[in-house]
């Protein structure tokens, strides 16, 4: 048991290094980094594509799009201009530093002004790797329940910013359960600065909100 | 890297040393046990509810509850008189054979039928890890979109079964392009022989398949 502690922390420390040297590209060259978080299908890539497209008068971002298998959601992010990598972790379960720092090695970043890395759909091991990001924004999906804060804590707790995405399904009677106050209060237990938005990214609804707050994060 | 590789197959071989524990328990004792792996959010907890209570006079079944934080799908187990023994995780992504063992000596064995095991909601990690299960059921709402089997394959070519769940919102506006055909052949792409229910745990249609489908898998 002793021994796997070790390993893990050495596993840990190694990926904090390459952390640290992508957090000093980030600030050496005034650009930030956002690391969106979620369980599978809560629509990243939908916000994302919505998000460049509106923006793309104001601020050029670019994508580190990490996936299990296929690189459908780079392809989607391609579709809107938008610039992208695509990593393919291969059955691994989150991004690490060391691909996020393969992933600016390729990108166009001088003409970058925000990054946003996409990372792999899981709700609870992404949230342990540091990948030198300026701030975790977690998404969640009105279709998953309204006790996802409550039941996988961390990433909430260490988010800057939870979108609340697919409003436009709260309308639909199978989600007439759905409590969007518990879901913003549990948040808040958590994390009592967390900024929240409500948004669907299909109709664009709530995302002015989300564009206004994303431009403002980026140093111009 | 070579230490790592090591270590994690010495952390996999005693995860399958409890896993093989586990199978032979269930083996002698002519019990079937079932992993249920999903998204965070799919529905397998309100699957469960239904399924216990509306079979209650033709099988037992005992829940094996894993969250990485809180009791909440437990006690909604409990409401509907389900035997159930809860594991938090504190953190960790999947569940353990070990914790499966540890649950078995906790829970009235000699009473139940069958066993079914809810994991962590992660699409990645959890179908990893072999916990003396007689099969893996993939559990995925339509919310979640129609790429989930092309982009997390490694549950979906591991189980016996897919749950098709959430199909009442499929008549909503924002769900309209979710193509059920395509998850459908992607899902036997990866896994031929797999069974496919499309249902609706929280109005009862489709339930009465997959009923009659676990029944059947029961040896009585």
């Amino acid at each position: 048991m002793k021994k796997k502690i070790d390993l893990n922390q050495k596993i840990l420390k190694s990926n904090e290094e390459y952390a640290a040297r992508n957090r000093e590209f980030f600030e050496t060259n005034d650009k930030i980094c956002l690391n969106m978080i979620s369980s599978p299908g809560s629509g990243k890539t939908t916000i994302l594509c919505r998000t460049i497209s509106e923006l793309s008068d104001r601020i050029s971002i670019g994508v580190i799009e990490g996936d299990v298998e296929s690189d459908y959601d780079a392809q989607r992010i391609k579709q809107t201009g938008g610039e992208v990598f695509q990593i393919e972790t291969k059955g691994a379960c989150h991004l690490s530093a060391a691909q996020v720092a393969r992933a600016l090695s390729n990108l166009p970043c001088e003409k970058l002004d925000a990054f946003v890395i996409e990372n792999v759909g899981n709700l609870v091991c992404p949230s342990a790797f540091e990948l030198g990001e300026t701030a975790k924004i977690a998404v969640v999906s009105v279709a998953e329940g309204d006790d996802k804060p409550a039941k996988y804590p961390a990433i909430f707790a260490k988010s800057k910013a939870m979108i609340i995405n697919k409003t436009d399904l709260l309308e639909a009677e199978g989600l007439s359960d759905f409590d969007i106050e518990r879901v913003k209060k549990d948040a808040r237990k958590l994390n009592k600065k967390i900024k929240i938005f409500e948004v669907s990214a299909r109709t664009g609804q709530g995302m002015q909100n989300w564009y206004d707050w994303l431009c403002e994060q980026v140093k111009k």
